[in-house]
């Protein structure tokens, strides 16, 4: 058992914004290392068109593999039907479906409104509940930009937590709520996760923060506060901005590992086989820059014996 | 009004890490540059033997400049009887003398046991009542390693309770609770500063962190939880330990000003002219890492204007 639970997306959210096509081979293998290390759940990869992320061409090949490693929640991003039903005929176990709070992120990002974008996720729950039994992915609704917008500025709570309502309402297993662009802040992070679960009630929800402004793990410690307990990261924090030269990017999994199993809160994962696989990954990314200190600075003496996975 | 103060102490903890002397001039401009930007409280220099560290033989300089800046706090850290002394004689406001926790650490430290250490700091407190009304600074006790220690490993939150008793019995008008070599982390942050804050009662407590292991602003959220309101920081988290390359050091001042603001607790710091005095500095010191992400990836839209000091 665990008490918090710690997602991978670097195979998703850090390799989208990676410049070059990182082979097939070392997604697999961080993909293995990862779940080698104790992480049950991974984003391994995007279901958008291969013209517009070429890095996601060998999507299905990542999936079939990723499929094979035992225990792990093989989860999958799609920002529309198609994506998602691309996604459900490989048979990933989850699918995270993204729209924006913010209208005009939402346009910049997919061409259309937030509310033809709902109207996609009812057609993607509808699509998934006419499969088999058995056959039916865990379908996730993620709200991007809910802490902010580098278009809009403040994105509005009452807007967030409308729109949570009514995802939930269309069906949606579980939330991610998330810090798109690393605007947000500990008291704005409370507020909000404690506002949108007293709206929706049991489902779970998930905190996807961006470390871009250096908030990310106390952000955590806030959305802990607000009794989230699953949480998005990417090894070394990779996914800068390519706009915001040295910005980092999604909170650092090793940093994340490291703060909540120090608090004493259970992941399960073995952060110096973590650590290792971050290694592994920084040698095949050359130039890439990867963040986050605990792999820099090292265990606080006498962590490891005390923290054994 | 503040409601959470802000002190910068780059000019000590961050310069007693670079290799090399920085000039007087830049010193009292970083000074000047801070007290302008509205920082109220700066640490600005160490009054420790000029044969262990160099780098604060214009101690008496870099004061007699600092004490020219309206409304400017002008603390200096002291070691032992001797360096206090010397500070109060040149008329610092505050002085704040540090001892470990961790017997290891004091004695690697200063060469004493931590008795002798609490023994010092009996006769400093004297030494400060003995002076003329109007000439006696404040004396401050500064707990280092009280979250943990490179040495000894774990430190028993009941010793650091002990000791901050005991110096508070001695006379210290306030404490400094310091996480040295970022081994603390947010649920060991609450629990400490909740109990010492039980045991000494209204002696104000302030935090001093490191972020050598990334948790440094997620501790600080604690610390706030706690009702800690006073923050030590360093401009572009200047201080990292030569033993290991990278690491950063001292949490970020500018990053720390826009975690508050961010969530509307006001520092009466502006942290665009915050940026200046950081760009400013770094120029000064080539070569030497500087942390933390606001300086890189800019301020949130919208956010300057909401948060004009």
């Amino acid at each position: 058992m665990v008490d918090v639970h710690v997602h991978e997306v670097g195979t998703r959210d850090g390799l989208q914004s990676v410049p070059f096509f990182v082979p097939t081979e070392m997604k697999k293998a961080w993909c293995t290392g990862e779940a080698e290390a104790g992480v049950h759940e991974i984003e391994v990869c995007s279901f958008v068109p291969v013209k517009l992320l070429p890095q996601f061409a060998d999507a299905a090949e990542v999936v079939a593999h990723a499929l094979t490693l035992e225990g792990l929640t093989v989860a999958a991003l799609a920002p529309n039907l198609k994506g998602a039903e691309r996604a459900m005929q490989l048979g990933v176990h989850k699918i995270n479906y993204v729209l924006s709070v913010s209208e005009s992120h939402n346009r910049a990002n997919v061409r259309r409104s937030t509310d033809e974008s709902i109207e996609d996720f009812v057609r993607i729950v509808e699509s998934a509940r006419g499969r088999p039994e058995g056959q039916r992915p865990i379908i996730v609704a993620g709200l991007a930009t809910a802490l902010g917008c580098t278009i809009e500025g403040n994105v509005s709570e009452d807007r967030v937590r409308q729109i949570a309502v009514r995802v939930a309402a269309a069906g949606a297993d579980e939330l991610i709520v998330a810090d798109t662009v690393g605007y947000g802040n500990p008291a704005a992070v409370r507020r909000l996760f404690r506002a949108i679960k007293s709206d929706v009630g049991e489902i779970p929800i998930k905190a996807h923060f961006h470390d871009t402004r250096g908030l990310g793990l106390a952000n955590v410690l806030a959305a802990l506060d607000a009794d989230v307990r699953a949480f998005d990261a990417s090894l070394g924090g990779l996914g800068g901005c390519p706009y915001a030269p040295g910005a980092s990017g999604n909170i650092c999994t090793e940093d994340l590992v490291f703060m909540l199993e120090a608090m004493g809160l259970k992941t399960g994962i073995d952060i110096q086989k973590l650590i290792a696989v971050r290694q592994q990954v920084q040698q095949a990314l050359t130039d890439q820059p990867f963040h986050g200190t605990i792999a820099k600075a090292g265990l606080p003496r006498g962590f490891a014996l005390a923290h054994a996975a």
